[in-house]
């Protein structure tokens, strides 16, 4: 893996759509609207805009991206440029993943998820019988440019999903720096390198999720079988918070951790404000229906793995629940 | 890639059939019929049986794989075990290697190709928009088990399209043995590793096919071109023999070998038995029909790639051929 991880400010980027080396663009639909003056380029290169979403993350949409790719030639020395968040970049880079057996690729984050944690680390996936990155493939890009202005236009729901994986990354690494969650100096290219910085270290170490990696999927096992179970209405951000808050409770029952180190966990998850519908669903959902996703989930085979806190810090603790059981 | 080349005899191969370790089989439909003594096993793992062939090879097969590995529960510690021919390997291994981001995969080739070729060395394919591996993952199985009995099945026709790829082979390294092509000594396990063990340095020296490896596609732009014009009614080997001798006229055409060369090149494939109605095809088919098959070959994006000989040996040699010429 040999991702480089750039800024481009406005006229860097604008250059980017100006000459373009070559290839061709796939986008989240919003953003030719938003930013014209990128988009609207002299010469622009063939571009098909995406719906963005976990609901469009599926195979359907895939086969529609080979179409695209056939259409205009795309061969496997040319650069497919990918502008979007997490969903776009999950579904874009799993279609160029698999395409002549993989093309040449750029992502342009343009969430605060996408920038300090979904574009990162190579993971591609789509949807599929109604788990979540049911396929997927293991597919750095070549480049990751962030662009930190994106997030002017990104509606405050959507900034809060990229604060749940900071949340995230605060508790698995004790020298990262949170930055307010209510008011968040956001635009601070340092802080979200830094964030970046972490995720990169990790997927350096562990590039197929093998070990040290297995730890950022800290509430994602509950998270994404929320996810799921909500039909993809509880977003990602809120689904992990909830995922971390659960995984918190189960570590005290299972006797993992004191009393006082479960208020600690809860009272720092606590800063973030899950909306009322995912709490409500929350308390709604019995066990029975996330289940069947907890046992799909990719970490687990015969036995579940869950990542839970320990006396000794955030582990990957094996759950010996049989399929059936 | 760390993948192991081993051999099993009809005592170890009933063993792995009698205690598997866990997981399941996707294998060639015939093969449960051809070898009961295997596949009859007391306790057998979850069986799906798909038909060979190139016409086979394509999303909706792949798509049922994806469900049969949900309802087995399948998770990415599980082993796929894969018993078949290229067909079978290229599309059972690229469902593999996509599901949950990738399982453990185990093949067993049963055709002399497969033994030889298309099991080493990771890449997957599916057919997709008329094109040949349009589709395709790099993903090399952990282990690759032979098991030369099952060549004692196979049709001639079959066993003539392995010869095609040691043929190719014979021509790209001078100290490969060929065997006889009229009555050839089969079943001699040395042979076919000799064979496998040339095809596996090259993968290993360069996995992603981008400079050694492109070597081993000698032949393969006009025959995968001719396998998709002729709706895959000319099989692989033949198409292969045919690609070679028309990339050896094409050199000879341009320049880059000289008469003598050309003639013993053509005598070096004579040897080689193509049948009469993929030459009849050739014969018929007018080059407009083939184009748009070899543009949309893997290897070229602006420009054509073709694996050509020249006076310093067969190499890669790119024709600046634009795409609306």
């Amino acid at each position: 893996m040999n991702t480089e991880y750039l800024r481009a400010d406005s006229i860097e980027l604008a250059a980017i759509f100006q000459y373009p080396a070559s290839g061709v663009i796939l986008c989240d639909a919003r953003l030719p609207k938003l930013y014209p003056e990128y988009f609207g380029a002299a010469k622009p290169l063939p571009t098909l805009a995406l719906r963005a979403g976990e609901s469009s993350k599926n195979m359907g949409q895939c086969l529609k991206i080979y179409e695209f790719l056939s259409e205009n030639g795309v061969g496997r020395q040319d650069i497919v440029h990918v502008f979007g968040g997490g969903t776009i970049s999950d579904l874009a880079a799993y279609a160029v993943s698999t395409f002549k057996r993989g093309c040449r690729l750029i992502l342009y984050p343009s969430t605060l998820l996408a920038m300090i944690d979904a574009a990162i680390g190579g993971k591609t996936g789509l949807n599929h019988l109604g788990y979540k990155n049911y396929l997927g493939s293991f597919y750095p890009a070549e480049k990751i440019i962030i662009h930190s202005p994106f997030l002017k236009s990104l509606p405050k729901a959507e900034l809060r999903q990229g604060f749940a994986e900071m949340l995230k990354y605060s508790l698995l690494a004790d020298d990262l720096l949170l930055p307010e969650l209510v008011s968040p100096e956001l635009g601070e290219d340092d802080i979200i390198l830094s964030f970046a910085l972490y995720k990169m270290q990790v997927c350096a170490i562990d590039p197929y999720d093998r070990k040290e990696r297995l730890l950022l999927n800290f509430g994602h096992s509950f998270g994404h079988a929320l996810e799921a179970a909500s039909q993809y209405k509880i977003k990602h951000g809120d689904a992990i918070v909830l995922g971390m808050n659960i995984a918190c409770d189960f570590s005290f029952q299972q006797g993992l951790i004191e009393e006082e180190d479960w208020a600690d966990y809860r009272d720092w998850l606590g800063q973030y404000p899950v909306p009322a519908a995912a709490m409500r669903f929350l308390d709604e959902t019995p066990l029975e229906v996330m289940k069947p996703f907890l046992l799909q989930d990719k970490k687990n085979g015969q036995s579940l793995r869950l990542i839970l806190p320990t006396e000794d810090g955030i582990k990957v603790v094996e759950a010996t629940i049989g399929k059936n059981s």
